[in-house]
């Protein structure tokens, strides 16, 4: 029997049979698809923000956000510990030369209270911010920043908060209004374990209102948020029907396991791995903040990321994942969210990269998998 | 049984089970697929410059090649005859406030020997343009301009050609590279029956070389196509690699019928549409210059388009078009394209307008359906 390669990467993730399928579906009513995938999320992330799908990969959200936000001249931060979160630095410098990026540790996550100090001593300076931008989970090492402890930093400073959480979403409890998220970046292909496509936004009233009383035009057209103001009564273009059935048969899943379970089984796996990558002599990239749906650990001495790559895929038929930026070929990473967040594929992943670090020899201690397996049923 | 409604619109079409069927199979090489796709519209489109399929509605790829290759200073040229053909000037105005509207007659296709004369009269007033967008079928009136013979107009006076060929490609002839065509655009949801969600373009190295050397850079991330000129090496962005498969998919499906036939399929339809529009004594919109895939006429007197519309889903489960623009509420579209391109689904469809329209009190000579069954039968 012929057997497609598992994608058991931090996105795209392994997509299940009946989202697949649902994608083949009917389409009855767009309007009705939209308003429903989009109350869904509201329900999932706790919030009354509007939500709006677009068609488009997540990259699609961040850019457009930033386009439809920023205007010449705005003073921007940038809040980093990752190659995502330096990433916005490009974003953002499309659309206004004012910004300042606060570059914290990359192994953890980042502090509230240093957060806070640096923008006071920033304002101290007289440099006032307007929005700032922050990655929930950097994908590149999966560090899971603490957003209800940093974005209310932001709103006490009158700071629009830009959190994009691509790569927790659907994968870690998120509760948008109490931490007090201006608007909120999501993707199809995380954790909700959907094709890559669609991105998707939660937008408070306060960054419509920002957005509507811009001085300049948002400067293009796909990527204006305002066009979405009406959606689903109007749309700037044809919606993309078909992934919005897909979207809704993740979201349909996801309430039928129930959130709590959901969370719990990202928590349990993630907890898992990052034992068995201890437990084996493997270092893991982070010293906490570790986020469910990544682990990321650092190559082994005497072997290299496309090694590792290229046999788990020719030999065991797995996809997996080195890392991005800074990281690349310093770092390889188990992406276990959404789908893949479940014992009895990540065990067989962690078992075939045993044999595959063993087989390019690595030395290690005993077996990544039945380290997982173990602690897996003892927790 | 249950039945879906019958999507019979200028785009987005009915999609064949095939296709939904493809996007549901495993993806095996990304980038090899990507290739595949690309190299076949390659040849479809009779065209050596390189093809790309951005994540995004056909929308994306007009905003895209506007902003990668306008500058601010830019002289625009905008040709147009119908309501997209106006809307670039949304686009173009985005990225540069010099732009000149060539306006031609909405009801027939452009002259070339209007824009010729109008060109010409523009440079003896020392305005030069750098570029030029043309629109070869505008959707909401169906008008078919003849890029055959406009294209070299613009290529003799050093113009770069972008035409919008979202509504007429893979349902009518098209040779890139005979015509002169810089950059084209498509789209996934008219001719090809796939789902909304991906755009092509072909883009000629003059265009790429333009795009190489601004002066200024691409004011934006998501719409930088310089960011897709490595692939399938590289992509900016997660790929939708399930879309792609669809996308192969509908290009086979053309193949395998045969590009000869599927064009005349094309013609046979649209004229036995045309001549029953007429012959009933209803208004078809254009004077001539008819595209194949789509066919507009004047709302009737005494009746509406909301009514019709509305009448047209709730009883026979089909969705039909009014037009969009100066033509909203004016003109219905028959969307004969793709897979809905065929005797059998489109007699089905006109017998239903036929009921529709005297159920609003049209006086009709005759039925469309048995019009346009007699004489498909007997062209």
């Amino acid at each position: 029997m012929f057997k497609a390669p598992l994608s058991y990467l931090p996105g795209p993730t392994a997509v299940p049979d009946s989202i697949l399928k649902a994608r083949t579906g009917p389409v009855l009513d767009e309007q009705a698809l939209y308003k429903e995938v989009t109350e869904a999320i509201q329900l999932i992330l706790n919030t009354k923000s509007s939500v709006h799908v677009l068609a488009g990969e997540g990259m699609l959200a961040l850019d457009s956000v930033s386009c439809s936000l920023i205007e010449p001249g705005d003073n921007v931060l940038i809040i980093s510990n990752g190659v995502f979160g330096d990433w916005f630095l490009d974003l953002v410098s499309k659309y206004t030369k004012s910004h300042t990026i606060f570059q914290c540790d990359p192994t953890c996550g980042v502090s509230a209270q240093a957060l806070e100090e640096f923008i006071v001593a920033q304002k101290q300076q007289g440099i006032f911010f307007k929005l700032a931008t922050l990655v929930h989970c950097d994908t590149p090492s999966g560090v899971l920043n603490d957003i209800a402890a940093l974005v209310p930093v932001l709103s006490r400073h009158s700071i629009l908060s830009v959190v994009d959480m691509v790569a927790s979403s659907f994968g870690v409890p998120i509760n948008i209004d109490s931490c007090g998220i201006d608007v909120a970046l999501m993707g199809s292909q995380k954790a909700l374990s959907c094709p890559s496509g669609l991105s998707m936004l939660a937008i408070s009233d306060k960054a419509w209102n920002t957005m509507q009383s811009r001085r300049t035009p948002i400067p293009s057209y796909y990527c204006n948020l305002l066009l979405f103001r009406n959606a689903p009564t109007t749309f700037p273009y044809t919606i993309s029907s078909h992934d919005l059935l897909g979207l809704r048969e993740a979201l349909h899943l996801l309430m039928e396991e129930g959130l709590e379970h959901v969370y719990r089984r990202h928590v349990r796996v993630a907890e898992a791995v990052r034992y068995a990558v201890h437990k084996s002599g493997l270092t893991l990239y982070l010293s906490g903040d570790y986020s469910p749906t990544i682990t990321a650990f650092h190559v082994p001495q005497g072997t290299t990321s496309e090694a590792i790559l290229q046999t788990m895929l020719a030999e065991y038929g797995i996809r997996f994942s080195g890392s991005l930026g800074s990281l690349d070929k310093k770092v390889m990473r188990i992406g276990h969210m959404g789908f893949n967040s479940n014992v009895q594929v990540t065990l067989y992943v962690l078992k075939c990269l045993t044999r595959t670090l063993k087989s390019h020899g690595v030395c290690l201690k005993g077996d990544l998998g039945e380290h997982f397996f173990e602690r897996y049923y003892s927790s």
